[in-house]
């Protein structure tokens, strides 16, 4: 079932079906940007949006808690690959709102490769599970019988995500994978002038058939009861202008019933030259470069995009007319359907007269056009302008935002004075600072970190691998305080998180273990020992196999005895001759220590040693040891013994293997803990689902 | 220079100045709870209150940049000494309040001890800088050349409180040590009731001469303008009534300046009884002297109180019947300075009266009474009251909270409909679940995570060592979704970054070394070889003290040659012959290995023999290691070799060792990662400040 694209409604899909309003609703013409003729119409009256946040909370989420974080995961990057077979035709209609080749780079591309590091990132660094456990175990009490961690589980609501213009395909993917992930149905409400190739793109998403039902919904047009249907149980993820982001966290969603609202909003982001880069070092290129890319990049419409060129005064003069040598030379604005166009249009003849009234209003303020400027404005082509101020805190100049390819050069007196100007932007969301000095790298750096979502750094080191200035990536957090929203996206699994709940949690090791699905030391154990492997009489839990290993499988060494000729022998086959180990004298004048101790090598190695079974099996491998701490010193005559147990289960979806947690616990004659660690195995699936291994 | 108390207006502390208002302003009369005499006059007519947020981002804000983070918790850390030694005074205001010696010990030395975790928390899990890396480092470029990572750097304005009246001191410690520690200044705005408490508490914390100026201010009374003075700089944190949190939340500097605010507000909390938890199951009498505790502590006035029981269906009526019992047998209401009273007054007459209609409301709705009940109020005393619903659906005991001791007893069908019920709250700050059944605390505790800041754990196990349903701790989160405020405080460290912005560096290794002040691999080092220290030409890092050593020192090792022989040797000496080092035709079955391998555990033994410095020096010990991980196999014939980079620095302040992190990097023959760790040693200051050692 294929929805009905442009020269008529631009249809919606709520619960569970394509919808439009009957014939005859009140509709709006979205024009193609370059030739002005009508490119799609758009209406969401009458639609049922009440119906679809209540389809979201009860098919969407009933279905999405099927699954695990992993196999939600692994969707996501079939879709990515379902889209990239078929970007072709996302390429297509993009071209009608401006978008150029390498617009769509960005756009298409850009959000289908941040759909793949989703997934892979989720995949390797989220357990298999529906819940993700925050930070360590708290010891509440001095026997360990209560304990405290915390959680990240599922929110039991919609994920309604509210884009801007934009970015159609990148900034509903870049929302709606990491919502996916963890396990929230989104519904996607889309701007108006580009909701068309959003739609066209969840259409591609639902053909695949790869989406559960309710995971995913789409509203064309203005919907504006929908936050009247959400409480404390959904998240609205909003990216526009600052102005609708308070509209809408006025709402009484946000401020009476607990609505999770999050904005991501334009600001008048800055480019820093360091004072080392003057005219002639690589770095002075690279800036012009970079603002350059800044200005021309979807035609300046981006919310990251630089606003505000913040360079020594003495070289205020110098970074303007070179700009502008570049813009002259390297563009070339046009329909992006035609041959030899770089430039696309503004999406549409209103937003070219928005730009042109904001940039009329820095040069009444003081702004002097060194290239461009609104009189070249002609329908939605807007002209590369650079302005240059003489008083770099004229106010307009850090307050007013021309939302296109517009950008004012601003000088400064020196390092504090720069970070003085970057922070009167009142939040950013980036600021690039460009410098081949790490002093200034860190005293910029330091100064306005807490201004800003991201800061970019540039020199001849990076240049040529850097993602550059404007380009949030999937790993690094998004967002930014102030002016920018306030807000948090992306950031690797921190984008999972921002969908789930963190939840405290307190109680006995078997509470604790019963919930997370990880075992807490204290816990109930199934114990063998060495003597009963040997015997025969139980299995050894390396020997178990998907079916058959639980949580808190314990196997109990026999304890070995630590003799000083072992020490000086394992100082000489390893070469670790610390004094410690080897000089009776100095060891016993060292702080910690009461004599000659044993290497903590030799102890993980005797561990090793003491826990292994060594014949074929499940474990095929240790890949890494983590949290290895040594917490009192072994002599000769002390013996040690080791209980390995079963702590966490990462059963892998997509290949062969399961990863395994096992916490070692080494303990002396007295049954202190002398060292703990958390040993990494790859153990073989066999034959099994492994589906009792999620908890 | 010490404020005058009671019988007289209580002072604020603005900008360096006790201060009061001006003769003949209009104040509030504050009375004690129990004999209604006026314990206190508050105004803050007149008050410059944008003098005060001013100071703050200033004088305040100056003062503890020129502090690191261990710097600040050391002294939040005297100062919970200093008021160890002069709580008597707090006690005795307190008691003006209604609350006993249990309610002392609860906020008092609660708010004592909570100083004590967070300086004790922060000086073991966070830089000794004023910078805090968050999560890894991603590696943005195959070459390495482009990074990226997260940093916490410190908001550059106030850290406002605005805070309810049941905790006039930890209410107000447990929001000013983490700004503190985080490096914001703080102004304390307390309710009215006990405000004087409050000021008294400032009042010794100044005395004490150990805060920095600017630290910490307080204003006594009302200062409806505060918000209007505060931006995206500054951060709110309001504990009171939903009501007055969506108030504050729709003031401009929320919506339209980006001001960071946050709310922990009361909520319907429940305590869930599992279906294993029949009468005369040791979980049945602890869920009933749980649930009695909560109803009495602070006579109920508690936020996380349990506002409602619920329980099997079959045992309502018991339940119901053994907390009225218990609460005949055990309350003595009174004045707190009266021997024997073991349940104060509410705060005031006035809090009385709002508690007695909400009663009513809930018997109105079917509340049967079982034990108090509204016409038993008497001036502030409110009697225990014990409701009993027919049906567990009325929405007045999901809605309607009385903030004294009353509780609501509802029966539930089962488990499912348990959590459906407890979800019914719409968002609590805490629940706690009593059952000695995994299964069923699995099935509650993932059914509810999500409406809750906080799930607490109950049975014979952790009885005795469980801190109570009602206790937020310092280690773990308070807050909750939806009617909890949606905010979030404590959870250890994260309390500390809730008053900083997390921000998103990407950049060369030199870049991010020069901002975080840790080495990133790739950034330039100071590197020495084996054959110049044995030369004298260059000095093992090991042996640089506190004045010498440098993030990026590094000691590259000669290559070592491994044998099959020193492989068979080793696996003989430790006991590790699994079948991978051990067996040639079993270990080339293996998917990963080519060959008979070398021990992971050879690898890092050898490496520690490649890298040590023998003789004594700063180096006293290593005392773990961190993210270890086998990259490549190493088999008989290759070469390994090793590099070990400073990579981060931690001294302590209060004592003689510094903490540092090793970059190790073992490689092969062909420059190939096969092992790669983070060593940490604990090293010797040797007299020296270790000023050089913060970035």
């Amino acid at each position: 079932m294929t929805a009905i694209l442009t020269d008529t409604l631009v249809p919606s899909y709520l619960s569970g079906q394509w919808t439009s309003p009957a014939e005859g609703a009140r509709a709006k013409d979205v024009l193609d940007a370059s030739t002005g003729e009508v490119a799609a119409r758009v209406s969401a009256e009458g639609l049922d949006i009440a119906g679809a946040v209540d389809y979201a909370r009860t098919v969407g989420q009933a279905n999405l808690r099927e699954l695990t974080i992993h196999e939600r995961a692994g969707i996501i990057k079939q879709l990515a690959m379902h889209l990239n077979d078929n970007k072709d035709e996302l390429y297509r209609l993009a071209a009608k709102a401006g978008a150029t080749a390498r617009d769509n780079g960005v756009d298409v591309d850009g959000g289908i490769s941040t759909m793949f590091v989703f997934s892979s990132k989720a995949r390797r660094e989220l357990p298999n599970s529906t819940v993700i456990v925050d930070g360590n175990t708290e010891v509440l009490s001095r026997d360990g019988s209560f304990l405290g961690t915390h959680v990240y589980t599922t929110m039991t609501g919609a994920a309604v995500q509210i884009n801007a213009f934009n970015f159609p395909v990148w900034g509903m993917l870049e929302k709606f994978a990491p919502a996916f992930i963890a396990g929230m149905p989104t519904v996607v409400k889309p701007a108006t002038p580009t909701g068309y190739i959003s739609q066209a793109c969840v259409r591609l998403m639902l053909d695949s058939g790869l989406l559960p039902e309710g995971s995913l919904q789409i509203i064309s047009g203005s919907a504006h009861d929908l936050l009247d249907h959400l409480d404390y149980r959904d998240h609205v993820a909003f990216t526009g202008s600052a102005q609708t982001a308070a509209t809408l966290r006025s709402h009484e969603a946000v401020q009476q019933r607990g609505l999770r609202f999050t904005a991501e909003a334009d600001s008048l982001n800055a480019a820093i030259l360091g004072e080392d880069a003057a005219p002639g070092t690589p770095e002075f290129d690279l800036y012009v470069k970079a603002v350059f890319n800044e200005v021309t990049s979807k035609a300046g419409q981006k919310c990251t995009a630089v606003r505000r060129a913040i360079v020594p005064a003495a070289h205020a003069q110098a970074v303007a007319e070179a700009l502008a040598t570049r813009l002259n030379e390297k563009v070339v604005a046009g329909d992006p359907r035609a041959e030899g166009t770089t430039m696309g249009p503004l999406v549409s003849v209103d937003q070219a007269q928005d730009v042109a009234e904001a940039t009329q209003k820095l040069i009444d303020a003081g702004g002097q056009v060194i290239t461009g400027g609104p009189e070249h404005a002609d329908g939605a082509f807007f002209a590369p302008t650079v302005l240059l101020f003489d008083d770099a805190d004229t106010d307009a100049a850090h307050s007013v935002e021309a939302f296109g390819p517009v950008v004012s050069v601003l000088g400064y007196q020196d390092t504090e004075d720069a970070v003085r100007l970057a922070a009167r932007g009142e939040g950013s969301l980036v600021a690039s600072v460009v410098t081949h000095d790490n002093e200034i790298a860190a005293r910029i750096g330091l100064g306005i970190a807490s201004h800003h979502g991201r800061l970019h750094f540039l020199d001849r080191d990076d240049a040529k691998t850097s993602t550059g200035h404007g380009s949030p990536l999937p790993h690094l957090v998004h967002g930014g305080p102030g002016r920018a929203g306030g807000g948090e996206e992306l950031g690797g699994v921190r984008a999972i998180k921002h969908y789930m709940q963190r939840t405290a949690l307190q109680g006995t090791p078997n509470h604790l273990t019963a919930v997370t699905g990880q075992w807490h030391r204290g816990a109930d154990v199934q114990r063998v020992t060495r003597t009963e492997v040997e015997a025969g009489t139980a299995e050894h839990p390396f020997r178990k196999d998907g079916a058959t290993l639980r949580l808190g499988d314990q196997f109990a060494s026999d304890p070995r005895e630590v003799t000083m000729q072992e020490i000086l022998d394992f100082a000489e086959t390893t070469g670790d001759k610390f004094y410690a180990h080897v000089d009776q004298e100095a060891a016993q004048a060292n702080p910690f220590f009461p004599d000659r101790v044993a290497h903590g090598y030799l102890l993980v190695s005797w561990g090793a040693g003491l826990f292994v079974e060594p014949a074929p099996g499940p474990v095929l491998a240790n890949y890494g040891l983590e949290n290895l701490r040594f917490t009192q010193p072994v002599t000769a005559g002390d013996t040690v013994r080791i209980e390995l147990t079963a702590k966490r289960i990462t059963p892998r979806v997509t290949d062969d293997y399961a990863e395994v947690v096992w916490d070692a616990a080494i303990l002396n004659q007295d049954d202190e803990l002398v060292a703990t660690y958390d040993v990494l195995t790859l153990n073989e699936k066999v034959n099994t689902t492994y589906a009792n291994w999620d908890k």
